[in-house]
């Protein structure tokens, strides 16, 4: 068995080091060294150049470093009927998960009402209104939504979900499809997107959808919005305006339309945003190793693969 | 039997009519009211003025809107042997523990450098470590650190607590008195402080105590403190102090020595510096009422007081 390693922006070496020792008696290489393309069958990838897939005839399965696979997805060379296996483990879902509690609990406690008191020297006594006065809606009801809301229950928010399909979480109220969009954002205070990036998805975080939220929550400084997912799912200029008509109060984005974000963005001056640059969660070299090195000596014993993306569907 | 509310700086009238609606065939007066001092049973109390007590004969309990009775204790008048009930409930408690995790996480997710980095419109891609890398050492192991302890575990952080006396928590490593407490903030990242304040604690929080905090957590920016509790707690001067030379890395601070924070201190301008005006955890009107009209009526009954203080001790 050959794995060949093909990460773009990231230190590809370190990771082969880990994945051999992992993976004794099997060989990994590396996109510039000397291999017959014929013998890979896994290749580990992220970002793909065009010819990332070329020759590789003998390719079993395709294991994406990223948990979403929008991008991989659109590769016009990635070859049909081979499995894609996305990433998807316990330190990616919790770190995940902490990116979205902190900024739920930073929108919840007022945190840029406190910070433009400070600025401003003002001390004025305004008490938050608990976490079960305000209303989390989750996109996305996959392992990190539901994540997400298991860590959001704590605190005690009521909580809302909405995905493609129906599902049925405890203690959640729960909404699906096209159908059901503007009755869930017409209750929900803090917005949480963590979908994947499908064309039904696309540009779903515009003006039009942030007007639909609930109006009057969060001590009536109004509804925000949470951007974990892809920058694919945001219109910014809707962002903009949103934030200054007053139709959306505040915005923590950890993902962008163009990455880096672009100097001219109003987005990086406003202080009602709160950014950050795509680091909500991560795939650690340590976490990301233990699992795919697990999923290719599972293979090779003959077990399924997991989290095999449904291309059709496009997650 | 009448309850006499004494609240500085509250709504008295709002009070007093909720009390009455849960307490009928009670009295409830006002400070202003017409009534026999004698007649007094319990006072519902929050900052207390010197004659608060002035002829109260007959009083079976000094009720306190504040979980922290330090300075109702140090009330020169307060009546020897009537027995001090300190509020305490979920509300009070939940709200205590979103501060707390607020806080916590925002440190954790560096938030000040991903701050620094949108005000420098700055793209660095820094993925912050989980949050089982960092330690949280919570001093204070009552039910309000014990709430926060519960909250905290349901992130993976590490946990440490200090106490006057030793306690016994499951997953957290404990410490008790002066004895201890140089190992405890020894491998502590993140000091949270949830103590009473008496004549031991006061002024805990100073530059030698951070100066024993664990450096290089938190992806190498160093320790940060977290004040819930109360300004003579901390000596803002050694706080500004440690900030400024690199002993801290950043502080949230929801009280003050004098408050409100003066126009002057240099708090206020400092972007590692988290002020809220000491609004981390209050007593509701619905809450209050609803906690202390039970505690009046079990004790009519013959029931013991909850939660009463330990005047020698101090909370």
């Amino acid at each position: 068995m050959t794995l060949l390693l093909h990460l773009a922006d990231f230190n590809e070496r370190s990771w082969a080091d880990k994945f051999a020792a992992a993976l004794p008696g099997r060989r990994v290489v590396l996109r510039g060294d000397d291999f017959d393309p014929k013998e890979i069958e896994y290749i580990f990838i992220w970002k793909p150049k065009p010819d990332a897939f070329d020759g590789l005839d003998n390719l079993k399965a395709v294991l994406s470093l990223g948990a979403g696979v929008d991008a991989l997805l659109r590769h016009p060379r990635l070859p049909a009927g081979v499995p894609v296996v996305r990433f998807m483990d316990e330190d990616l879902t919790q770190r995940m998960s902490d990116y979205v509690l902190q900024n739920v609990l930073l929108h919840q406690r007022l945190a840029t009402r406190f910070k433009r008191d400070q600025a401003a020297k003002r001390w004025v006594q305004l008490y938050p209104a608990p976490a079960w006065d305000a209303v989390v809606g989750v996109m996305g009801l996959g392992q990190l939504g539901q994540d997400a809301i298991r860590h959001l229950k704590v605190f005690g928010y009521k909580l809302r979900g909405w995905s493609r399909t129906p599902k049925t979480i405890e203690g959640v109220e729960t909404f699906a499809g096209e159908a059901e969009f503007d009755t869930f954002l017409a209750g929900t205070d803090i917005l949480v997107n963590l979908l994947p990036l499908t064309p039904e998805t696309r540009g779903i975080l515009n003006h039009e959808t942030f007007a639909k939220l609930h109006r009057g929550g969060l001590d009536g400084e109004g509804p925000v919005v949470i951007n974990a997912a892809r920058g694919g799912h945001q219109k910014e200029a809707d962002i903009v305006r949103a934030l200054q008509d007053g139709t959306l109060w505040a915005a923590s984005l950890d993902v962008f339309e163009v990455e880096p974000l672009p100097k001219e963005s109003p987005l990086w001056d406003m202080d009602n945003v709160y950014i950050t640059p795509h680091i909500a969660a991560a795939s650690s070299e340590r976490t990301g190793v233990a699992y795919f090195s697990k999923v290719i000596k599972d293979h090779e014993k003959g077990l399924p693969l997991p989290n095999v993306v449904d291309v059709t569907r496009g997650y």
